[in-house]
């Protein structure tokens, strides 16, 4: 047991930098003896109430340029494969259900991950039921009654709770980190969130 | 001498995370033995081209707050003073164009880093002639001639045309490097940024 404070991992299923972030988050905390807590939120609302209908980095396009090229470069950096997605953003909001309502599982951190491969390695539709029920069924579960859960009112629910909180604790972006009051913002900004867990 | 390429730094000054990246880029790219071109540009022509008429940091609240406590974190890290400025953001033009008019003097980058300190330690208006030429003596140099300079229809149309480079070369902030074709966004990415250049 530690009495470090647990790193929360706040992922939106359509954010690019997520994708890397969610493929180490477990190693970078798990060197430091940090635990993680992950929290699927949805950037829709956030960014709608900035009076964005749309990816900032389609909104603004130098923006957006520079993130695919670094995108590459950050994920060459890190040895996982990646693909410019032929669609984005993908909506990540049935993933974002289903991972909320399994959060406990002990195969949901790995689901997460088969999400963001799909997205971002494989250029999947990660919107269709069929193929997020593989990805289920590629964890070993049985899709159908997850589905059915992750779709019942009071999940939805839930997670509109939860994206509310993210909106309360300051969040505007994904991922973050929060180590008790602290925020950080980004993917390269992990080993200061773990860092600061440590202190 | 060395084949490596040069890691350009461009900088704004009003711009919070160019002050911690214009008190390290020389110590971490001379580490690495990589030589540093300091670029000051402005970011108002450039935010306007995408709609903003101020700091993203003031038009978007939770992302303020969160730039605000992390930059207290990051100077901390790097044992710089801070002091959150009362008026933000203070207009950088005359410091860009003394800075652009001097480019090439051995004093330069310790006049732009006094400029950063002047703004985000001390909390003093950059805007002001005074305030620059007290600077400029700073460095040992005698101000009118240099703010005559600066403020010349040359100087000016020449900072412009730096400023419509940056545009064209894909940047849309502040701090940003650029190592030949590749552009590295932000004081956390100034490590990639010199790594590239050594490659």
């Amino acid at each position: 047991m530690t009495d470090k404070p647990a790193l929360e991992f706040w992922f939106e299923f359509a954010s690019t930098y997520s994708y890397p972030a969610a493929m180490r988050v477990e190693e970078v905390a798990g060197a430091a003896g940090v635990s993680v807590v992950w929290r699927p939120f949805l950037l829709g609302p956030i960014f709608q109430s900035q009076g964005w209908d749309n990816s900032p980095f389609n909104i603004y396009p130098a923006k957006g340029a520079y993130m695919w090229r670094d995108m590459e470069r950050v994920c060459e950096a890190q040895a996982i494969p990646f693909q410019r997605p032929t669609a984005f953003p993908r909506n990540g909001l049935l993933a974002a259900r289903v991972s909320f309502a399994c959060a406990e599982e002990p195969w949901s951190p790995a689901f997460v991950r088969s999400v963001y491969a799909a997205n971002f390695a494989e250029d999947m539709d990660i919107s269709d039921m069929g193929v997020i029920g593989a990805l289920l069924a590629g964890q070993g579960q049985a899709p159908e009654p997850i589905l059915e859960v992750a779709q019942s009112p009071e999940n939805k629910e839930a997670l509109k709770n939860q994206t509310m909180q993210a909106k309360e604790n300051g969040l505007f972006g994904a991922p973050s980190f929060v180590v008790g009051e602290e925020l950080f913002w980004g993917n390269d900004r992990l080993e200061q969130a773990v860092e600061w867990a440590t202190r």
